[in-house]
């Protein structure tokens, strides 16, 4: 765990050398190898350029604080983390960003992201060929974290690919292990960018 | 205190990375946690990219030199952060950059910047939802520090988030010690750098 | 070789870190100076962020695992740098992007990127002034890499630099050894966004 | 003299970082400070990702190489740095970059980049106040450096920053040391970028 715990925290602050997560903002989680209905999530209100493999605390699949953490906020999107590794029981890595170009995809008047005939498509797992069309969908921002829960419960089937976007929030993404969600991340916000990018020339 | 020094440095060093601090510009201060009425400012003419803890001096609260710094000369600007520390008596720590976004806002016809609806406004100390407008003021550029102290002064009431840009200049930002400081200048340039990429888009 | 194998890691860490090659994308090689028909390329599905010296393989000229490495998957594309090493026999090295530059010039309706005038062009071997226009071939990306083979092949005489580009995916580049392709890569990608970034403001 | 190689080896170094000196491109220099008719110039042809203290030869103030190099070619554009130097008596170091943005400024229809309010427009020598406005000579390319070094000569006059770009190329810029010369180049660039991002918005 201890291993899982600095490899993730190493990953949080090359994001933050992105730019994917501003100050404190953005949230990290992954199930314990041993025991998947205990969550190691990132604390609350850390400065993301010099989060350590101190920074993190457990919860249940509920999002309550076990025991030792007792007293310690988690992250305020928690709840986020719990509902999708209930969706997806398979799942044992979230990972998120603030990225720029996710924002602004989802400033666009639409309800999800279409890329389509990428090569970096197959990035996503289960995707072996450019020639395809996926759409990542854009979720309404809200600070009701269990409303936003009952949301992704009953919108799963638009979860398609391992990642959404909460519009003019950020990107989340998630996979078996923190290397796939890693790359379903990446992913998604090479895409963003590369889409956005192409349709400012297009207009 | 030198530990203070020494954090502060390496967050001025990583900004010049990121290009808020071209070649020597931009300064930065904070206020003695033992003695509130000293401030700890950047001397002038240093290159931001090899800024270290030995590259501060010590000012009184009317930005006159310590005497242990006589004939040193303080940042320009220095007036600046005496006149936001007399406003802002809980603040600690003062933030500067000249990111190109900052710049490219203040050349909008505008005299604030508004920001809407962003998670990343939660950024901002006291704000809980993005479901909220927010007004960054623009002030026009001067050489005359005194002058400039003075529209702080009068213009105290548009400060209502800790941040504000100086026109063809950048942003200042500050917070009651450097993690809230530095939070608040990131949370600005990334609101600025969103908000005039989209709209951009919807020209 | 063991050196080889540590210098082109290091560039392809870089090249992570520049956004061209995201998650596992991308794929890399080069020639044994001691043996030329043994290629040495990158294993399939490695981070990018961590690929080192360990991550290579050894293939023969048709794209086979050499015994030592029987039941290790290069990369699916190795058939590209055995037809690349077949039509330019002293080249002894490949290189890669999937640069978000590179993948807008392909989704612009051409099927070659001219650049002209520039003096970075003379970081193609053998361009000696600014003043010359190069085609970069634009190829349709495909999952058949046999067919793919072909293409090149049958359209080897508008291979007249050392570098293409496969739409939606990204640029192919050469060399005659590691700093050379390098070169020619590098050379590429800046030309790229150089002449994306001017074609914007022109519209 | 050791100092000051190791010192410029690590401006190279970070400059092809920020994408300023792709591939082998860009050259740079330094007078001695014992005997200012000696230069200290970058080699020709080295990667400039790995530039290092033991990649630079000397030459007199015509370009040729001093005894100890005899038979190591010196960069291309040695000559410019030779004019500046008889030009501008005092000045002993010149930068160079291959920046996107001073080549994009020189594609435009202008043979000047004209910069005008700006706060860090501070950063070149002399210049006190934002209020007032800057004319960066553009001079067409060449690759005849005896013509370009007499184009230098006759409009001098246009030279009133220590900076010029030309076209399709890049930016030179000097300074009476490293650090000025380095103050200068990155004042330049940023008011390149900036003015250049403006530019595309007001379209």
């Amino acid at each position: 765990m201890e291993d899982l715990k600095s490899q993730l925290a190493q990953v949080i602050r090359g994001y933050h050398q992105k730019g994917w997560s501003p100050a404190t903002s953005t949230n990290y989680s992954f199930r314990l190898p041993t025991n998947s209905n205990v969550i190691v999530v990132s604390k609350s209100g850390i400065d993301k350029s010099l989060f350590s493999e101190n920074d993190f605390m457990e919860v249940d699949m509920q999002g309550n604080a076990l025991a030792a953490y007792e007293g310690i906020r988690p992250s305020a999107e928690t709840l986020i983390h719990c509902k999708l590794y209930q969706l997806f029981p398979e799942m044992m890595c979230i990972v998120h960003s603030h990225s720029v170009y996710s924002v602004l995809q989802s400033m666009k008047n639409q309800t999800s992201v279409e890329l389509s005939g990428y090569e970096v498509l197959k990035g996503f797992e289960g995707i072996k060929t450019h020639e395809t069309t996926v759409q990542v969908p854009i979720f309404d921002n809200t600070q009701d974290m269990p409303a936003f829960a009952n949301v992704l419960e009953e919108d799963k089937v638009r979860l398609t690919v391992p990642a959404f976007i909460m519009r003019q929030h950020g990107t989340y993404a998630w996979g078996k292990n923190l290397f796939e969600a890693k790359r379903h991340l990446e992913t998604a916000e090479y895409l963003f960018e590369v889409d956005w990018k192409f349709s400012e020339k297009s207009v």
